[in-house]
């Protein structure tokens, strides 16, 4: 039976601003860095054990994927790095905090970009500090402006398709360390989730969430490490 | 013209101890991280950059890696992992105090074995603490039980011809965080050093290592970034 398990990064600088952050690349907090070993020691005490693992091209992400593997003594595990597991793109809401926001646009406007399945945040405005034009990493990358959910699962189902899933189908025991929307796109598709219900879907930073799967990759069980 | 640099792990506690540490998995001292960021930030500073890293399986040297990277803003690069560019294994060795293992087997007999070219240590004792039979990460790998220097060559220039030296002639900007010995052999291969003389090349814990090379990939220049 193949094992997948997904765990979103430790708690971010901008979690704790409550700004949106999507692919701006803030650090792990102290406490995200305790959450990302505490979740290695949990899988390690549970016995949970891996052959590959995935992240995003985030460095919150990615800390938590070696924090985890660290604490699991796995830090030799390959790991697959991709821009197709980042978080969902904000756009023009990217770096701003979420009260100002809500006094420029108005609650219900927010409401409707943070919590609608289609309709993406506006475009990034020119000469914002939160460009991410320059940044090299999306070098030669057709990476988008901003993205609704639904826009965001379109790019991580493909990867799911084309990388994750057939090493699961060969056996691979998987670890994912992502996002929240990213991983919104995942179990909305492993455990069929509607447009409507996904976006009420809250992910907490920092615990493993075990995927039992049976041999199509349909959820058979679904549940948080830190309760079995 | 391609871009390697060369980064042997930082401090480890058996560097410390002065112990045979070879496939042994040990962490890095506190120092060893100290080293390890500082050889990102030296990196950062002297505007070198990359698109590709190695490193091998073992946790000193990817924690290098990983330390290194972050101190670049550079988490999100892709690493690939390898045994094949682990420590020389010392085999019954293994886990030794060095002033001990004097002691028992005679500072001549010690010399030969770290020093000479082609000549391994004993295979390991049945039943010793250090054993690495039982570890996972070499599961279905035809691991060696003790390596001369000679061994060791052998294990990573077919890597480094099937893997990495292709990115380098694909104009990729390359890093490697390895260990003393494998990097003597690649040094020994891009510098033409001779057998005996690589024995005594004394490779610096956490010293980024830049070699510039002509298309044939043959060293052109080959510096401590520090000391430019």
């Amino acid at each position: 039976m193949p094992t997948l398990v997904l765990i979103r990064h430790g708690q971010s600088a901008w979690n704790l601003e409550n700004r949106f952050t999507g692919w701006w690349d803030v650090d792990l907090t102290d406490q995200g860095v305790a959450e990302a070993t505490a979740a290695g020691v949990l899988m390690k005490d549970k016995g949970l054990d891996f052959d590959q693992t995935y992240t995003s091209f985030q460095t919150r992400a990615i800390k938590t994927l070696n924090l985890a593997l660290e604490a699991m003594g796995r830090l030799w595990l390959p790991t697959e790095k991709s821009w197709k597991l980042n978080e969902r793109h904000y756009g023009g809401l990217t770096g701003l905090d979420k009260a100002e926001t809500a006094a420029l646009h108005g609650d219900d406007q927010v409401k409707i970009w943070r919590r609608s399945f289609d309709i993406p945040p506006p475009l990034p405005q020119e000469g914002s500090p939160w460009d991410l034009a320059q940044d090299v990493r999306y070098k030669g990358i057709p990476i988008p402006q901003t993205e609704s959910l639904k826009d965001t699962i379109a790019r991580v189902l493909p990867y799911w398709e084309e990388r994750i899933a057939p090493d699961l189908r060969a056996g691979k025991r998987v670890l994912i360390a992502a996002h929240g929307n990213s991983l919104r796109a995942l179990e909305k598709h492993l455990s069929g989730i509607s447009d409507d219900e996904i976006t009420g879907l809250e992910i907490p930073t920092g615990q493993p969430i075990v995927y039992e799967l049976d041999d199509a990759l349909n959820a058979t069980d679904r549940y948080y490490l830190s309760e079995r």
